[in-house]
C-alpha cells in the first residue's frame, strides 16, 4: 500500500510550503495545480506499473540466463513509462531537459515510487544520482552526450565504489584508470555490490566508477572518477560498441530483490574505456556530491518502506476481529477490530510517529536543497549547505533504523500472518534491513556526523540547526498547546550541546578513537532530536489547521497532535540515557581483550 | 555456529551450579562427568546431524507432494538420532522413562539443538512439551499409551491452539468434542499455525488439541484439552487406524522453515477421536502448564538464534581486513581486521551482552524449575513456583525482542555480506522474527506480567524477586568490584516498585485500560533490569574465578566483566524513561481519534 494521498498533501503543501517555492524564479513554471499533477500521475504509475510487481519480483529475482540478466519484463515498462512521464528528469534544469520540479516534490514522487516497489524504483533512483553527478561536475560535452539517454530513462545509472576487499574503506580500492592519448582512459578492475550493475532494461547503463590514476598520491586523495558506459556513446548520444564491462555474478539477497545486484569486472579484455568526469585525483568529492543526495534517497526509501508496511498493519486492524476490550469479559459479545486494543494501538501509533516523522524529516531536507538552488547570496548558501551537510547522514540512517522497527511491528499487528509471505509486511521488513548498509553503513554515518560534519566550520552547522529548533521552540510556546513538548525539546538540545562539549574537548586532546568510540548512538540521539522537532513543527501546523477544518479533516490533524505527544512521551526521552553516555566518553569495547569476545 | 562450549560451562556449571544440584536425591545418577557427557554429545549431535542441514531446509522449505508433507530427509535421520539419544526423554522422570537430567542441561542442549538448527529443534521442543503436559495431566492409561512413543521420539507432539478466526483470543474457538460412550469424544474443528502439524518425520503425531465440550460454560471456562493422535494408538502404544486429521494448507513463513507449519481440519469425517486429558471444561489450565515450558523453550531458542548470530559475525570480524584505526591515515600500512574498529566492537559487544544475559536469564529460570522439583517444602514450592510464574513471560519475550537485535547487528557486521544469503546471518535473524509471535505474541506477555503475575498473591512473587535481586546487591557491594553497577540496579529496582504502584493503584480504582496500556514497555523495562541482575552475577562469577584462571581463562571472564559494564552503560539506562512512562500512565494511544491513525 502507497503512502496516502492525505499525508502528502499536508507534508509537501501545509509542512514545507511548496506551493510558496512557485514564486520562486528557479520554479515559476510551477503552481499548485501543476505539482499536484505531477504528484496525482506518481501515484497511479506506482498503483498501476510498481504496486502489482512488488511480490512478483520478491519471488522470482534477477537470474543469469545464458549469460544474461533476466528480470521480470514488467520493470522495463514501468521504468519506461516512468522515463517517459520525466520523473527521472523532473528536478533538473531546463536547460539540460529537467523540468524544474521542487525536490520536495520530487523526493515525495520518489517515496510514492519506493512505497510501492522499492526494486524498480531503485534503478531510477540511482539514474537521478548519476544524471547529477554528470550535470554538476561534466563538461559541456559529457552533458551533452550523457544527460538526455539519463534524463529520459534510456540509460540508467550505476555508482561503483567498493571492491572484493574494500567496501567501506575506499582508501584501499584497487581499480586502475591508464591514461590514452586522446583523453580517454583504460579502466580495469573488479567491483562489488553494484545495484543495477547489468540488465536489459534500459538501452545502455552508465557506470559512474572510483579508479585511481597511476602515479597519484595514496589512499583516498589518489581516487578519480570516471564515466564507463556498457556500450559507448557517439557525441550525438548514438550508441556504439561494447566497452568490455562484464558482469561476474549476482549477489542474492534477502530482501530488495527487484534490484538485480552485481559484481562486475571492468575491462578483463583491456577493451573498456573510460571518461573521467571532474578533476583528477578529486574523484571522492564529486562522487559524494552524488552520495549526499543518494543518501536523502536511500532515507526516502526507508521511510517508503515503513510507512507501506504501517499502511498495511493499519488496514489489518481496521478489519481483524479478535478478542474483547480489558473490561468486557463477556465472550458472547461479539469480537473487535484489533485496533481496539490498547497495545495494538500502541503500536500503531509507533509507527506512525516514526514513518510520518521520517518523511518530514526527508521532506524538510529535500526544502533545504530547494532553498539552496535559489539562495540569495553565497552567505545563505553556505549556512543552507553546512545544514544539508550536517542533516545528511541522518537523513540517510535516521529511517533505516526507525522504520524498521515499523516494520517489525507491522508483521507484529498482523502475528502469525505478517510472519508469513501471504502478506507484505515480510517482505517490506526484508526490504527495509538494506538501507542500514548501503550508501555508507551506519556506523560511518556516526563517524560522518560526529567527526566531520559537526566540527568543521567551528560547529557552524550544528549551531544552525539549534537556531532553527530554537525558533520552532520559542514559537510553540507563545501558541501554547505544546509548551511542554517544547520544553523538553529544549533539554534534549542541550543534551546535544553538552554531549558534543565533551566529545570535541577529547578530541582536542588527541582522543579521536575514544571520542568517537559512540559516534552511532551521538547519530541515532541527535537523530531522534531532530525528529521530535519536525514533529512540533507537525503538531503546530495541525493545531492552527484544526480551527478551520472541516469534519474530514479533524480527525486527521488530531492524529498529528497524537502522533507527536507519542513520539515526545515514548520516544524521546531515550535521547537523555544516550547522549549521557556520549559524554560519559564511554569506552568498555576499546578496553577489553580482543579474546574476551 | 553452535554456542561455545566454554561459555555453556561457565553459565551451567559456574554461574547456576549445576553440579551441586548431583547431590539432590532427583539428580544422584549424575556427577559433572555424566553431565559433561550430555552436553558434549548434544554438541556433536548439533554440529553432525543439525548445522549442515539448516540453509538447506531454508531453500528447501516443507511442500506438499501428493497431498504428502515432503521435509528433507535429513530432518528424520538427525530428529531419531536425538530421541535414540535420550534428548527428548532428559528431563523426564525415571519412573515414566526419562533420565531426570537437570532443567539447566537439558536447556543447556536444547541451546546447542537450537543453535545449530532450530527447525529441527522445533519438533523435539513440542515434544518434550507434549510429553510433559501427558506427564503431569494423564491418566496412567494415558502415559503408559503415549509416553513411550514421545519420549523415545517415535511420536512427535504439536499444541493446537489458535484457530483461523481466533489467535490470541482463545475464549473464541470453535472446534467442538461430543462425547461418545465408552469416555472418548469426537472431535471436530479448524486449527491454524500448528508446527509440526503434519509430516512423515515420526511413525505417529499426537496433537493436544484445545476444543469445547457441549453444554460447558462459554468463553476460556468452558475449553477442554485433548489428546488427539494422528493414527490411533492402542493400549500397548501400537499403531491403529488413520483418525481423521487433514492437513488443509502449509504456512509459507518468512523463517523457521524447517519446522513446518499448517492449517489442520480435525474430524471432516467425522471420524476423529480424541481422549480427554485432566478435567473437562480445565483445558486451558493443563495447556498453560505445557506453555509455560514450551515458553521458556521459546526464550531458547531466540537466545540460542542471536547466539548463532553473534558467533557467525564475530568470525567474519576476525578475519576480514578493511580499513585502519582512526588515527592512522596512512594507506600504505596493512589494514586491520574490522574486529579493531571502535563501531565493530560496540556491536559485538551489543550483541554478547545479550545473547550470553539471554542464556544466563533461561539458564537462571532452568534452575528455578530444578529447584521447584526438588523444592523441600510446600512453602519453598510455592515461592520458587511464584518466581518461574512471573519470570516466564520475560524468559520468552526479552530474547526475542534483544536477541532479534543481536541478528540484526551481526548482518550489519558482515555489511553487504550478511545481507545475502551466502552467509547464515540474514537467515538466522528471518527465523527469530518468529519468536515475537508464536506462545504468546510480545504484548500477550505484557499483560500476562502486569496484569496478572505481579498482582497475584499480593505481588508476593516480585517481592521475592526483588529480595534475589537485593541479595546480588548486597553482595556485590561487599566485593566492591562492580559496586557502582550494584548502585544502578538498586535504583531501577525502585524504578520498577514505583512504576508498579502507579499501576497498581490505577488498577484498584478500575482503570484497568489505562492502566496497562504500556504493559509491553514494562515487559521490557523488567526484562532488561532481570538481565542486568543476572550479568552482575555474571561478572561476580567471573571476577571470583579471575584470581587463580589460567592464562587462557583470563581473557574469557575479563570479557564477561566487559559485558556487563557494558550492560550496565549503554543497556540498563533505557529503562529509567521507560518506567516513567509506565508510571505516568500515558494514555496517549487510547485517546486519539481511530480516524486519525
Amino acid at each position: 500500500m502507497l503512502i496516502p494521498r492525505r499525508d502528502i498533501e499536508f507534508q509537501v503543501f501545509e509542512v514545507v510550503e511548496a506551493e510558496a517555492l512557485c514564486a520562486r524564479e528557479r520554479y515559476a513554471a510551477h503552481d499548485r495545480a501543476t505539482l499536484d499533477e505531477v504528484l496525482g500521475s506518481a501515484r497511479r504509475l506506482a498503483e498501476e506499473r510498481f504496486l502489482p510487481y512488488a511480490a512478483l519480483t520478491d519471488v522470482h529475482e534477477p537470474e543469469l540466463v545464458d549469460g544474461r540478466v533476466r528480470i521480470a519484463p514488467e520493470a522495463r515498462v514501468a521504468l519506461r513509462e516512468l522515463g517517459e512521464a520525466g520523473f527521472i528528469a523532473a528536478p533538473f534544469d531546463a536547460e539540460v531537459g529537467g523540468l524544474q520540479v521542487p525536490q520536495v516534490v520530487n523526493q515525495a514522487c520518489n517515496a510514492l515510487f519506493a512505497s510501492a516497489h522499492v526494486g524498480f524504483h531503485g534503478y531510477s533512483m540511482l539514474t537521478q544520482g548519476v544524471a547529477n553527478v554528470i550535470r554538476v561536475f561534466g563538461s559541456d560535452e559529457q552533458r551533452r552526450r550523457y544527460l538526455p539517454g539519463l534524463l529520459e530513462g534510456r540509460f540508467f545509472g550505476t555508482m561503483c565504489l567498493s571492491e572484493p576487499h574494500a567496501g567501506s574503506s575506499l582508501a584501499d580500492i584497487r581499480s586502475r584508470a591508464e591514461p590514452l592519448p586522446g583523453g580517454l582512459y583504460a579502466i580495469r578492475g573488479d567491483k562489488m555490490w553494484i545495484s543495477g550493475g547489468e540488465h536489459e532494461l534500459s538501452d545502455n547503463i552508465i557506470h559512474l566508477v572510483l579508479a585511481k590514476v597511476p602515479g597519484g598520491p595514496p589512499g583516498v586523495k589518489g581516487i578519480s572518477l570516471f564515466i564507463v558506459p556498457r556500450y559507448r556513446v557517439g557525441p550525438d548520444g548514438g550508441l556504439g560498441a561494447d566497452n568490455d564491462v562484464r558482469l561476474t555474478g549476482l549477489n542474492h539477497k534477502m530482501g530488495w530483490r527487484g534490484t538485480v545486484n552485481t559484481a562486475l569486472a571492468f575491462g578483463p579484455n583491456g577493451e573498456c574505456l573510460g571518461e573521467r568526469i571532474g578533476e583528477e585525483h578529486r574523484g571522492l568529492a564529486s562522487m559524494f556530491q552524488l552520495m549526499n543526495e543518494a543518501r536523502i534517497g536511500v532515507g526516502v526509501c526507508s521511510v517508503a518502506l515503513g510507512y507501506a508496511g504501517y499502511m498495511n498493519a493499519l488496514a489489518y486492524a481496521r478489519d481483524r476481529l479478535q478478542g474483547r476490550p480489558l473490561g468486557q469479559r463477556d465472550p458472547s459479545t461479539p469480537q473487535v477490530p484489533i485496533l481496539r486494543h490498547a497495545d495494538v494501538r500502541r503500536m500503531l501509533l509507533a509507527q506512525k510517529s516514526w514513518v510520518e516523522g521520517g518523511l518530514a524529516l526527508e521532506l524538510y531536507c529535500a526544502r533545504l536543497m530547494d532553498d539552496l538552488a535559489t539562495a540569495r547570496d553565497a552567505g545563505e548558501g553556505a549556512r543552507l549547505h553546512g545544514l544539508v551537510e550536517l542533516l545528511t547522514p541522518i537523513a540517510k540512517s535516521w529511517p533505516s533504523e526507525f522504520c524498521l522497527e515499523a516494520n517489525k511491528l507491522a508483521i507484529q499487528v498482523l502475528g502469525g500472518a505478517g510472519y508469513t509471505r501471504d502478506y507484505p509486511v515480510e517482505r517490506l521488513y526484508r526490504d527495509n534491513r538494506l538501507n542500514h548498509i548501503h550508501e555508507g553503513a551506519y556506523g560511518i554515518h556516526g563517524l560522518d556526523l560526529l567527526g566531520r560534519k559537526v566540527p568543521q566550520d567551528g560547529g557552524a552547522a550544528l549551531a544552525a540547526l539549534a537556531a532553527l529548533v530554537r525558533e520552532t521552540i520559542a514559537a510553540a510556546r507563545s501558541d501554547g498547546s505544546f509548551s511542554q513538548e517544547a520544553d523538553q525539546l529544549d533539554q534534549a538540545l542541550g543534551g546535544i550541546d553538552a554531549a558534543t562539549r565533551r566529545v570535541l574537548g577529547a578530541m582536542a586532546k588527541g582522543e579521536a578513537e575514544r571520542a568517537l568510540a559512540n559516534a552511532t548512538v551521538y547519530l541515532e540521539a541527535v537523530g531522534h532530536v531532530v525528529v521530535a522537532w519536525r514533529w512540533l513543527e507537525q503538531a503546530r501546523v495541525a493545531t492552527r489547521a484544526l480551527g478551520t477544518a472541516g469534519a474530514a479533516d479533524r480527525a486527521f490533524y488530531e492524529g498529528k497532535q497524537a502522533a507527536c505527544r507519542f513520539f515526545f512521551r515514548h520516544e524521546l526521552p531515550r535521547v537523555g540515557p544516550q547522549l549521557a553516555l556520549v559524554a560519559s566518553l564511554d569506552e568498555t569495547p576499546l578496553l577489553m581483550p580482543d579474546e574476551g569476545f
